[in-house]
């Protein structure tokens, strides 16, 4: 496995330049650009990684995943009165959909969907992002984990049109909380700090019917576990949805750090990084390197 | 196998009578609505069936699928220049994206996007509809299919919102053939007539990586048949591409006429029919069986 | 007063070069650029005139206030259900509008509202654009005018927008005639050429209280006439009918062949011309001229 | 004058119980709704009032058209870099426009546009509320004028919606300062109490050529002020300024709190105000009186 991880980052690595390392913030466009990295879960604990998969980068909208999931173990189908589940045909972070569908994002995992997610877990724990934290700290087999606070305060800085998504919600009246408290935890967990081989153990959950093998934990249902893999796969890529599905064919998430993670149900999960973004804003040797792989060991769920 | 189908269609019968035929031609609101059927055939050639499985109804969408796979075959991956590969996020019929994206539909799946894909295969073939009930009768074994010439001609008396889509298309250069000449056959191709039993049986390709085993012809390569699974998994059902995915999690194409075809890829491939739809124009019995089956054998791809 | 409209000429004339002739149909595409014409007609029969005002042009967009007077006629209040009386801000020819408001056009000045009017008219008349000419002929006060079918043949061939929103207001049951019928009276009326002084004249009732002075005729009431003057006012000058209110001050109406009408009510009606538009497809020395003419006479409504 | 005034007020007061006071905050909801007063000022000095036009209003919307003058004043042309001057043709409170137009709103009149003039004006002032307040007094010729704090904090904490727009604009970079400082001022300008007489009189310098008779002030130059009275013409009354151009045929601007100004150029100021509103957003019996007015002197401008 790791030889045919090698030839794939051989292949990829000279896309590096040709994409665009996430500049809406200062703390993110500093991000050395050539870098790469990409580690395989498997169901029976095997691990196998290459590049820079030890080193950490910022989640931001793979986080959707981790709020997604606690909302779902917390508020199970009630929470869909609050947040869609169809692919949105709009860019992430539109705000025109959400006026004419009245306040209710498409999905989870655009901004708007997110955002209503974070407040449906900051009316649950009395400290939202610690209790985030923790969730992910387990998940991932890894006590160390933190958010950069120099990203989140950067992304707080810029939150303007965060902040509109989420007032405009609250005018439709699906937001309960101050809007200012939920975009502090919202930016905290974008900016958790995590390498490909946390996010692979931490989402290995999702390959395995809801089962965490390191912790013993059934994190989601069996049942549950497909609902979010089948939500993974018709809006996990931004504007991109469909053609991940067609030149990769598994259920992912993307996040403008440059990571992106993909399950192979009943078997890995997966996660790959390099900092350069496509005009998608989803990484650009990333996405090469999961067609890859889908293409060399026919992994499609499809 | 046939037990387990005689359950659910025992479970989903009561549901008839919560729905609504489309009524949006004469021809089509005619159709007694207390139908039901499914079938369902497996790669090694099984055949199981229930219900009205032998009963003709007018396939619709469906023969969307057939389009885009003849028009693959012929164009490759030039087609994507004319027709987009992502969810719409809006209704099957909208004008609203399609001018918004300079006359590109957002998928072959929407009203727009087959009506492309028509007048791809337009350009193509002398005599359009042949080309493609040949195509269609090959696939299914059974050479007495036939389009219902009163359905299309009812379509094309109803055919403005149909024509302002294709003028649309045309004024931004997106449409090659004659407007009328494109629509006449994209609606018999629409009114083709089959049965549960036919349309399994033509789709079982896309569950046998491209092979159609009863006539012994590679119709698309492995790769381009998950391609053409991705596609139907994250466009295929309407506006309720998600919620398949989460209820029923199989690349899956619905029709007005209440048919649903569905693919278990790398084994089976199923056709579920009753005539009265649901809020998002898809068969309601349909979606409720497929729901229960996924959930009863765990046939989730993801 | 031909002094001041020789300084104006003078002043304008350096602009020609900096706009763009509307070339969407070649017929249109071949005017020379290099002319300007105005005429002012008074309430007391004076007729005041440079340039080329007696050189024929495509009257085009301008035929919408003949239309729609026309209309008025016959139908009263009554056409409001039809079509709306306000602002589009939008496009002239966008669909996006039409669709959210379920087939009712904005107001009769855009296109889709003025293909409503045209398929009124046409429920109405034999001979509809013949109605059209002899109505157009009687106001001007010139037999001799007529369409050009090098011009209206070229519109009907690049048709494909004007026919997509016809279709889409039949598809919403707002469109009563044949669509491809009602597209030839539509362009023949467009296709009108008039000069400068036809134009001044067959638009002097709407300076003149609802009276055309050298028929003798009380075209409309004297309340229609400034209801029509109010509607040219807020939705004259496509896209840019605030920018006009703010510039001039007038009730006016332009067309693409780069004429303008404007209405000084109670005291004069102007026509001017000059073939280069505008961005937002208005003639660029037109307007110029009109503005001049409003800082220095004073002649704003407001 | 004052017979005419009453013979209106008995034809519109039925009308009262037919409309629905703004209800949006509680502090407006509780109105008495059997109010109806108008005021007329006219460039000779001479005032007539009849019903209840010394009673004080909120005058809210109203305060967008002092708030351009404002800005005019200050920035001159300079100020449309930031704000259109086209009709909307949406609801006054849509973000969809605003997001397709980068930020720009379509005009001044319309809340998104009043925010931006908000934030010019604050980028200008020490204390934005104090100098609007100030600006008031002196034009109305009424020291004693003030804001309603319990109306303007109860706008505050309903300010979701114009909160949305403000960071919106924020995201698009045309907005300078805090917006929940600028949302204070904006609502303290809205929650102005004012009656009949003090807006015929503060409004004056729009009938007058931009001269204020009773300060002696040339509030702004004779073309700008035609210039105020074009975009008023054009975007005063919400989604309804081609209805009232046809209806009522002068300036105008609305607010929720009932009131309409108009302006008859050259002779009258004109403010009308009974609390219950139509569907659009103005008030019921304030238009009906300012329809009859027009119709029975003939003040239309067109």
């Amino acid at each position: 496995m790791e030889e045919l991880l090698r030839s794939i980052e051989e292949k990829v690595r000279p896309l590096i330049g040709q994409g665009k390392v996430a500049d809406y913030i200062p703390a993110l466009a500093n991000v050395n650009p050539d870098q790469f990295g990409i580690a395989i879960y498997s169901n029976d604990g095997a691990l196998y990684h290459v590049g820079q998969a030890k080193k950490n980068f910022s989640i931001q909208s793979i986080s959707k995943v981790f709020s997604l999931t606690l909302a779902m173990k917390h508020y199970g189908e009630d929470m869909w009165q609050r947040v869609g589940r169809e692919p949105s045909g709009n860019p992430f972070n539109s705000l025109v959909q959400l006026e004419y569908e009245v306040g209710i994002p498409r999905n989870p995992f655009i901004n708007a969907g997110a955002l209503v997610v974070s407040d449906m877990n900051h009316s649950r724990f009395a400290s939202p992002h610690y209790a985030m934290r923790e969730f992910i700290r387990r998940l991932a087999g890894n006590p160390k984990l933190r958010s950069d606070k120099v990203v989140s305060n950067s992304e707080y800085e810029f939150r303007a049109r965060n902040a509109s998504m989420a007032y405009l919600m609250k005018a439709f009246g699906n937001f309960e909380n101050d809007v200012e408290a939920v975009l502090h935890n919202y930016f905290d967990n974008c900016a958790m700090r995590m390498n490909c081989i946390d996010l692979a153990k931490a989402f290995s959950f999702l390959a395995n019917k809801g089962y965490c093998r390191h912790t013993g934990e059934q994190v989601l249902t069996r049942r549950e576990t497909t609902q979010v893999n089948g939500l993974l796969a018709t809006s996990g890529l931004y504007d991109e949805a469909g053609n991940f599905a067609y030149r990769v064919g598994l259920p992912g998430k993307s996040g403008v750090g440059g990571g992106i993670i993909a399950i192979v149900p009943n078997r890995f999960s997966i996660c790959v990084w390099s900092p350069e973004l496509n005009e998608s804003g989803n990484s650009l040797a990333g996405m090469a390197a999961l067609e890859a792989l889908s293409e060399s060991i026919g992994w499609s769920v499809f």
